[in-house]
């Protein structure tokens, strides 16, 4: 038997939401076909706006050919403190806004990942649990606040209670992630990119979360941290915990990062 | 009326499709769970193997945290050639093999992006319109050949007839594509992750197409090249064109390459 065809039929309708499934019809009708205003390009802070350090000298290995060269899912963390600046740069790399277009009718945002018709449909959480000068909890990143400019903004959302235990329950029992310096939490704001696509919109989206975590698990590695990505998580605890309601917002991936137990090459240069 | 709301009814099926939907069961049992032989780690050629030049000079702009800020979603190009190093750049950044664990049980891929269960279910295809010393046509990327080298092989697969037309209609109408010097096509062979994580490979591998393809646009961009990536893309004609089954290969993204008809910044650097 060939294994290359088993589980193909019990998994057809899986398979068939990876493929691209056409234009939107004019029948389906998307929000923006049918004239509605386009959401916002980003969650408005509701708390006091706190600024991070610059980043600017943050980066310790530059050469992007070696970074591709080293970066590896690390899952074992001293524990040590990272910097505030790293979380800044880290926020800026996964989402920071590059430009923004806005017209009457539609906006257009420019960030360091792409997103099918730069619609940007995620925002981010940090969870902090070890971070130089930052008190521990949860802060949401407000890229709107620098557009163009290499600075990162964050508002504390709320404390994080038994940190140990409820990082491990969020990511399904992945206890290791609790010794990250922080973790990066993307939620999805799905009607940002629906309004423009419709049902073409939800497989675009997951294709363009891991564009963004691509820069995320890079720039760990240029600032000699570690990460791992987390496609596996405990949904409905993330959205509680995160403070968003789990059906207009709601998480989609997860970043530990640390700083690694283990020296590794990209600790040495 | 709350825009944040809108379609969220209609949507529902696809926003569930997003969120992680917990463990595998016992019930439902992988084919890994099952003792089931894994499929291989890359599609064997059948054609001869070529060898591309080495790519260590290839790259232009090194320097990381400035390809964040200039990597764009580039789709005017000049219809001048790419270098066939650049190719092997690109394909190495995209699926390369850094390093290969085998056991009787099981396998572990290490390339430049992650991919759940390190399974990496992608092939890439190039189809090559204008590159220095290669014949244009199909060609299928063999990154098992080079396992932890920086070399990279490929096999032709068959000829390219009326490049223009068909660029356009494999990516609907997306005629800018035509002027690429190659396009990447990645393709999923599902039951190679399937094989470990079941029904909830399917939204990991889209996620992990992103991981990937933003080291294609990231490294074109180190290359002084212009890319975009396209989700929206005949899905019949594109498995057709690449000669696979549609079943248990099928396409899932593309990557059009080019040399930029603007000069943009890193081209002057």
């Amino acid at each position: 038997m060939n294994t290359m065809n088993k589980g193909s039929d019990e998994f057809a309708g899986n398979r068939a939401f990876m493929k691209c499934s056409g234009m939107i019809t004019e029948e389906l009708g998307s929000g923006e076909q049918k004239g509605l205003t386009p959401p916002p390009p980003g969650k408005a802070p509701s708390g006091k706006i706190l600024e991070l350090p610059a980043f600017a000298g943050a980066v310790k290995n530059k050469d992007f050919s070696e970074l591709l060269e080293i970066r590896r899912s690390v899952r074992a963390y001293s524990g040590a403190p990272a910097a505030a600046e790293q979380l800044a740069f880290m926020l800026w790399s996964v989402q920071g806004v590059l430009k923004y277009k806005k017209s009457a009718k539609t906006f257009a945002l420019f960030k360091p990942a792409p997103s099918g018709g730069a619609r940007h449909p995620f925002e981010i959480y940090a969870v902090v649990l070890n971070v130089e000068g930052l008190e521990p909890g949860i802060y949401h990143y407000l890229p709107m606040e620098h557009v163009g400019e290499k600075r990162s903004a964050v508002e504390f959302v709320s404390a994080f209670e038994k940190p140990i235990e409820t990082i491990s329950e969020m990511l399904m029992g992945q206890s290791w992630a609790s010794k990250a310096s922080f973790v990066l939490f993307f939620s999805c704001i799905p009607y940002r990119a629906e309004w423009r696509y419709g049902h073409m919109s939800h497989r675009a989206m997951l294709i363009d979360i891991g564009h963004a975590g691509q820069n995320a698990m890079l720039s760990a590695a240029a600032l000699g941290l570690g990460s791992c990505c987390c496609a596996r998580y405990n949904s409905a605890l993330c959205d509680k915990v995160l403070g968003i309601d789990g059906k207009d917002e709601f998480t989609v991936y997860a970043v530990p990062v640390g700083v690694p137990k283990i020296v590794r090459r990209f600790d040495l240069t």
